[in-house]
This record gives structure tokens, sequence and C-alpha cells, in this order.
């Protein structure tokens, strides 16, 4: 050991690269906004299951849209047993795995959903998290595409449910049977065209950012992220022939906008001599059928031939909902605020584990996007927090005579039932706990914390059984009219000194005074 | 490549070790606790704060119990610039972080919550998990032991909101500089000594479990898990001289019992000459004064000399809340519930990061450990959830017709305000979406949901524009008297034949005859 002991450097403390803090006004809006999405799954009659963050490696699969580049996307570390295990990267895996796992004990079909955490090893940015939360709802057990018709009306009540009003979101329904037909059609079928296949579907996916010019290029020779050669970043096509490229954007351009049927027809038609596809299309006039007959029109729920949806487990129809109103983006463009979220069918990925086919279908809403774009319309309801009652500290020798009077008042303005429980929201109430010795700094506090009401009680008034209730909301609109300092001590702004006897009829007669009071109190 | 091609072998689903999955009745449950934990919180003043799951390693530290022997207890792994990430182990070492972090933008003193999963590398056995939950609350900035006494308090007010009455728990109270007040008394100061007292101090620790015999061979030579020597697993001993044992058995006999007062006296006895240790006595005088001036007597907070509480951080008040009632353990022997949660001062913790002292302390609560403890008392409202309305598939071609009425009934069982939003809890309606061949495979699920009502509508009841009504609770209740199959199929039980219009009212009445209507419907 070196005789020279270092001084230990002080340690820096930072938030690991793309993992955020959560400051209480999200986490309540958040709260809020998943207990309506909760109750939209619970009139379907979906329940709560939840997998663990942590899963087998191999249990998970490798079904990330970027599973191509091997070891990438997902945390992963060794067991004490040389086991690999992983963060979960979406909810569906597990999913499949607990259906697998319990099969002989569940109810088929099984409806479930659930909120949870999921993580990504990819390079972090602005608004692009390595944590970040989904909220799912998927059915197991549901062999017929009624069940993917429902999870898009669950989509459609839930965008409402949050007070997204029609006309402001859609649900885009596509089927990847139609896509493949697509794919096929250009000679991409087999083992060996995997990678360029998925550069097609992704190419397709942006028809809605960059449109059909974009797209072209992105079938072909690739794309400048600028607009122009040389500008931006380069994104390498697919190399498609020139009349493959045709075929695709002509299979986009059999959507018809907002005629849902016609689109439907055009893809129907194109589709009529394959099976596989046709299929897929036959699939979709099904889901139409039922949503219309639901009360669901094409303003609500529509299809679209340019929906792919990234993950590689899906087999079937896969749906997408759309917010169609503008934001302005970190560039200062406007653009359409896009997906919030969506599903599809995997028929396969709970099998993965079975001897017997197990199809299933649901859905994902990214829980940070959609409050995002609840806070662009100006839809989180903001319940705002009140500030604590606070009782200050005149003589710190005299702290169990506040925080009797803390605890009397805490009491006061937040009832239980004869069993102990809180009845309602209260009025939070706080002893100040820091230094007392600059009392100035106590009614700094009071109003950093937006408290309403202050409790003094100095020597004197002690000794006279009295004390001080301040009123600060009243006690700051008179000091605004206020100048001089002098006259500020004198003014007392918002001060009674009542006997200690009255200290909650006093406070409860400020609070009401404000509208504060039938919070609880 | 081999030529040889291997059929894949089937993936075996499996949750990970110590990795389980969540039950809708458990995560129900939970919520409901949580929510009335946080509603105590709330009228203390506390806010929620959440850190994210993964943290550099550096800056959580190690202070887990079992950190002298290194690499153990936490899930690690290194990030692409290679800097070591960890799951957290607790909420406490990442709050400290935070604070640190955010030093300039938060008030002080800073009081908050969180509930959140933490993960431990240990190994998992029956009742404990790798990933469980916490639910904490701190205060930071706050530098008098008025801030422990009110972290006692709210915890008692926490066991009274769940509906453990008193006494049926209690908060025990120490302190860790009288702890190291007895260690130097019996010669265990200095670096050199670190391992030796931790061994003490868990000694101590046991005292509940093993009581004072028990303690003192942990003290000196070690213990037996059987009881005798050969019998069970062997703890080493901390081999203290005897006059050493003795020693700390007297500090452990100052505790007198449930008169507190007395306790303390006699804990301020002992350390009258002990600066350190002296002045841990006085800060325990101090929280006693200030909870009895609260109305805190000693049947729900007292002060016991055997509060060790395990993390190294701590620095002055430790806290402990106790179950007192007796569970039966898996040996069958009757034993006492034991602790809950607990926690105490860290004033080091967040000055790690800091040129300046951040003194703080707060408390930390098991949530499935209190989970298990109400199960015991009967104490989880248990709420219970109805089934669906089911609505059944006859005809397979028919789907649009039996999602419509699914959702006509829908919105009639859950009401939407005019912004669309949900109007309280509702009663779910399924449309079966298994396989429909099988009808008396819909049936029995919807036995097994707990359905109240099944619609049923075949071709003949279409035809005549009507639907069948089923009542299954009044159904079953038939069905029980009935021995004979054809008298079965004869009675059909609980069924009404209706016109399509009166579906709604029909359901109603069903409901509303069960008492299920008045849920929202």
């Amino acid at each position: 050991m070196s005789a020279k002991k270092k001084k230990p450097q002080k340690l820096k403390p930072r938030l690991a690269r793309g993992f955020p803090d959560r400051s209480p006004g999200d986490i309540r809006a958040t709260d809020r906004m998943m207990a309506q999405i909760r109750q939209v799954y619970e009139r379907y009659g979906y329940q709560p299951i939840e997998t663990p963050f942590v899963e087998y490696t191999d249990a998970l699969g490798k079904f990330l849209p970027d599973s191509d580049r091997p070891n990438e996307g997902v945390f992963s570390f060794q067991d004490d047993d040389e086991q690999w295990l992983s963060l979960r990267y979406d909810l569906t895996a597990p999913l499949a795995r607990h259906i697998a796992e319990n099969f002989n004990d569940i109810q088929l079909p099984y409806r479930t959903y659930r909120a949870g955490w999921v993580f990504r090893n990819e390079k972090p940015g602005p608004g692009r998290f390595r944590q970040f939360m989904q909220f799912d709802a998927d059915i197991a057990g549901a062999p017929g595409v009624a069940a993917d018709a429902e999870m898009c009306m669950m989509m459609a009540d839930t965008m409402e449910a949050l007070g997204i009003q029609r006309g402001q979101y859609v649900i885009r329904v596509n089927n990847r049977k139609v896509l493949d037909g697509v794919l096929e059609a250009i000679g991409l079928s087999g083992d060996d065209n995997a990678a360029k296949r998925l550069t097609v579907l992704r190419a397709i996916d942006k028809l809605d950012k960059f449109g059909v010019d974009g797209v072209r290029l992105l079938l072909g020779e690739g794309r400048w992220d600028g607009g122009r050669e040389g500008e931006g970043d380069f994104t390498p096509g697919a190399g498609l022939a020139p009349q493959n490229i045709d075929q695709v954007i002509g299979f986009l351009a059999d959507n018809q906008g907002s005629d849902s049927d016609a689109t439907l027809a055009a893809i129907q038609k194109r589709f009529a001599d394959n099976r596989n596809a046709g299929e897929g299309a036959s699939e979709l006039a099904t889901i139409s059928a039922i949503v219309r007959a639901s009360g669901y029109g094409p303003d609500r729920i529509k299809i679209d031939p340019s929906v792919v949806r990234g993950l590689e487990y899906y087999t079937g129809p896969v749906y997408e909902a759309e917010l169609l109103f503008d934001v302005t983006n970190e560039k200062g463009q406007k653009v359409q605020f896009g997906s919030v979220g969506g599903g599809g069918r995997y028929d396969g990925l709970v099998s993965r584990f079975m001897g017997q086919p197990v199809p299933a279908t649901g859905f994902s809403i990214g829980v940070s996007r959609l409050m995002t774009a609840l806070k662009n319309l100006g839809k989180l309801s903001s319940q705002d927090h009140f500030g604590p009652v606070l009782v200050t500290v005149m003589d710190r020798d005299r702290m169990q005579d506040y925080a009797r009077l803390a605890q009397k008042l805490r009491g006061a303005l937040n009832p239980v039932d004869e069993d102990g429980r809180v009845m309602g929201a209260g009025i939070p109430v706080e002893l100040f706990q820091g230094n007392p010795k600059d009392f100035a700094k106590q009614l700094r506090y009071a109003d950093r914390r937006g408290a309403p009401v202050a409790v003094i009680q100095g020597g004197n008034e002690k000794e006279a059984g009295k004390l001080i209730v301040k009123d600060l909301i009243e006690g700051k609109k008179i000091a605004e009219t206020i100048t001089d300092n002098a006259e500020w001590r004198e003014a007392k702004a918002g001060e009674q000194l009542v006997d200690e006897a009255d200290l909650i009829t006093t406070v409860r007669s400020v609070l009401a005074r404000h509208g504060l009071l039938g919070r609880g109190g």
C-alpha cells in the first residue's frame, strides 16, 4: 500500500445517460391519465397482469426492429449460474412467456393489460430515453380477426376517454400478409432477402414523414436527410429496380384516404389472385365490417396500406393510433403529431414455447408520447396541489410545542373514518424542519411551496396562550401595495393573533375564504 | 457450417429465478394499499419524486448489509462507453444522487416520497425475491431530530391508515451513536474492527428472533441454527471476550419494554460520560418528548436499544415498524410477525457528492411484507371484481352482429360524460373471442370468469328479431337442484327470450336483481 494517502475525489452526482428522474407534476399527471386508460380496458373485460423487469434472454427472443444488429437494443447481464438475463425491451415478449408458462391455469380467451417500464440499450437523444413506459392490452387464444377489430375499437375509445376528440385521431389498420404480398410480387421472398424486406418495410413506414418522393428514394438509391445530396445524414436505400419501386408506390396509391371502403376494394382487387395476401385483404374486410357495425366510422378506424409497425413478430393485422393535429417540431416546422401507439397480431410468439398454436393480438401505447400529445391539446387536467399549511419554528427549544400544533391541525384538516383510514384528499400540514435560525427563510420556504397559511408562535405569544395565524395569500396581495420596509413590518399583512384554542377554527376560516376547504378539511 | 441441420429445441417458458409475475388480485390489492399510504404521506406535505431504475454504479455506492462480500448484492452491466451501470438496490441511494444533482433547484427542507421496484442480486428463496417493491418517504435538509420524530409518527399513522390497530404495531427507535458507544466500550473502534463491528450489530439485531441466549452465542463462538451443536447451519460469532459479551447484554437489558421512559433513562445513565453516545441518548430524549407532546404514547412509539437497521449509511436515529401479532412460520412455529419497514438518519449520503453537509432522514416500507401482514389480519379490502357480461357467438359469420350488441351494452353499462370520459367503475362487457365452435365451452368460460349474464342469439332468434338473456347466477342455483340431463336442457335455467330492442333494459334488470347495478350502469 502506498504511504501517500490520496484524498478521494468528490463524486459527481449525475443521472445515467438516457435514464431520467420524474417530477411530482409528471407523476401525478401520468397516474391520472393511466387511471383513465385502465377504465377503458376494464370495461372490455381486460384484467391486470404484470411480469417482472428481468427475463431469461432466450425467453424474450430478438424481435426488436434493429435486431439485425446483433447484441444491440437490449441490456443483458449474466446470472451466477451463467444464464443470460435481460431487462425487458417491451411488454409483449414477456407476456408470451407468461401465457406459455401458465397455459394450463388460464382461461382462454385471456384478456389482460399492464403498464410498465421497458428498457432499450440505444443511443439516447432529446425526448428519446433508455427507460420508458408502455401501456399494453392483449388477448390470447383469439383466432379470429374480430379480436383485432376489438383492439382497434378499444384504442379509439381510449383516445376519446382522454379527451382527444373525433377528428383529432384515427386508428389506421393494415395487414402484414398484404405487405408480404407486395414483397413477394417484387421478388423478395426467401431467407436471403430478409434484410432487404426489412429495408423496404421501413421505407413504406416513412410515407407519412417523407411523402411519396422520399419513399421512392428509400426504395431506390437512398435518401439524404437534408433533402439534397450531401445535406444531413444519408440513409441507404433498398436498391430496388425502377419497375419494382413503381409496384410498391402503386400499392401505396391504393390508399383512398378517408374513403376507407375504396381503399379496401383497391387492395382486394390487387391481390385477388394471391392466396396469402388475398386472405390478408379479406381479413381487413372482416375487421372493417365489424367496426362499422359497432358504430365506428372511417373517421375513427380506416384501412391504410402504409401501416407497417416495426416489430418482427407480427403475423396478421397491424394497427396504429395516429393523432392528426399539427405540432411544431424541433426544427420549427409544422408536422402532424403522428403515432402514439399500435400493435398487431402475433400468432407465433407464444407458440415458440408450445406444441400448439396460440393466436394472440394486442397493442401498446407509448405513455410519454401520449402525455406530450395531451399537453399539446391542453387536455392534461392539472388539479393543482396546493401548498401545505406551515407551522413555523420561532424557538428551537420548543419543537414539541410546534409538533403538537402541527399534529392537531393535520388531524383536523385530514379527517379519518373510524377505522383510521384517511377520508378523501386533505390539506397537507408541515412543521418547518430546516434550520430555524433565520425566520425570513421559513417564510420564503412557505412562499415557494405555495403555502396558504403560516402558524407562528414566539415566546410572547406562548406566554399569553396565543398564536398568530398568517393568511399568506392575503398577505401577498397586501405586500404588493406596500413599498416601504418599515410600513411592511408595521402592516403585519394578513396576520391574526388568536387564542391557541382557536387555532383550528381560524385556519379553517382562512382556507375557506380562499376556497381551499371542502378538499377534505 | 454443418450440412446436418438440427431441429431447434423447443424453448422452455420459465420465469427467471427470483423474478415473479403478479396476478390481478395482487396488483389491485397492492394499488389500493399504496393509495392509502400515499394519502398519509401527502397530508404531511410529502411530494412524489421518482428516480430511474438504472444508475451509474459509483453513484449508488456500496451500502448493502452484505457489501463485505464484494461484487455481490447488485445487478451491474457495462454501458457502451464502458461505464458501469447498476439496477438500484434501494430507493435511498438514488434519492441522494437526485438531491445532490438538483441541489440548486430544490427547496430545503425537501419532503419526498416514492414507491418503486428495487433489485438484489441474491440467492432467491421462499418469499425472498430478487425484485421487490419499497415505498419510501424522506426529508432532506432537516438537521434536527424533530424530523426523525416526524418519520416515526408518519409510520405510526401509516399503520393505522391501513387498519392495523393500536396495540398491533409499535415503532421502535434507537440511535446509531448509542450503538457506537457500546462498540467503543468493548474496544471495537478503528478501521481494523469494521468487520467485527458489523458482526456484533447483526447479533444485536437478532435479539427478537433468537433471544438473549442466542445473541450471547452470536457475540461469542457462534450459533447452530438447530439450537444444538451440529444441528442446522452454523453462524460464526464475533468472538468477543466474556466480559465484553456481558457489557453488550447489559446494554440490551436497558430495555424496559413498554416503559419507554425507563429505557431512555437507563440509556442516558449508561452513557452519561460518553460524548458521542451521550449525544445519541439525548437525541432519543428529544424524539421521545416530541412524539409524546404530539399524542403518541409508548404503545405506539418506544425507545428500544436492540434496533439496528442493516444499511451502513445510517448515522443517527434508526427506527423500525414492528407488527406484534403472531403468525405461523414455515416450521409451524408461532412467531411474532416482526418488521415491515424502517429507516434512519443518513447525514453522509448526500454530502458524498457535495462540498457541504446535507442532513437527511427517511424510511422504507417493504410492500410485499406489509401486504402479507394485512392478509393475515384480514385487512385487505377485497372489492371483488365481478365478471363481465358475456356476448356469446352462435354463428361465426355474424361476428359484426355480436360485436354491435357488445358495443351497445358496453356503452349502456359504462356511461361517459360529455367529454367522453368514463364515469365511475362500470360493468365489463366481453364478446367471446375464442373458437366459437363448441358453445358449451363458451358457457364454461362465462362460469370461470364469474360472468353474471350471457347474451345468446342463434339464427332462429335473429330471424325473429329476438335474443336470449341468460341470468347465470340464477341459472346456477336452479341447475344445482336438477339431476337429470334432459331435465336440465328443458329447464333453460334463468333464460329470457326478449326483443332485441329490450336487450339493455333486460340486462340491467338482471344485474339490478343481483345488486350489481349502481356500480356505474
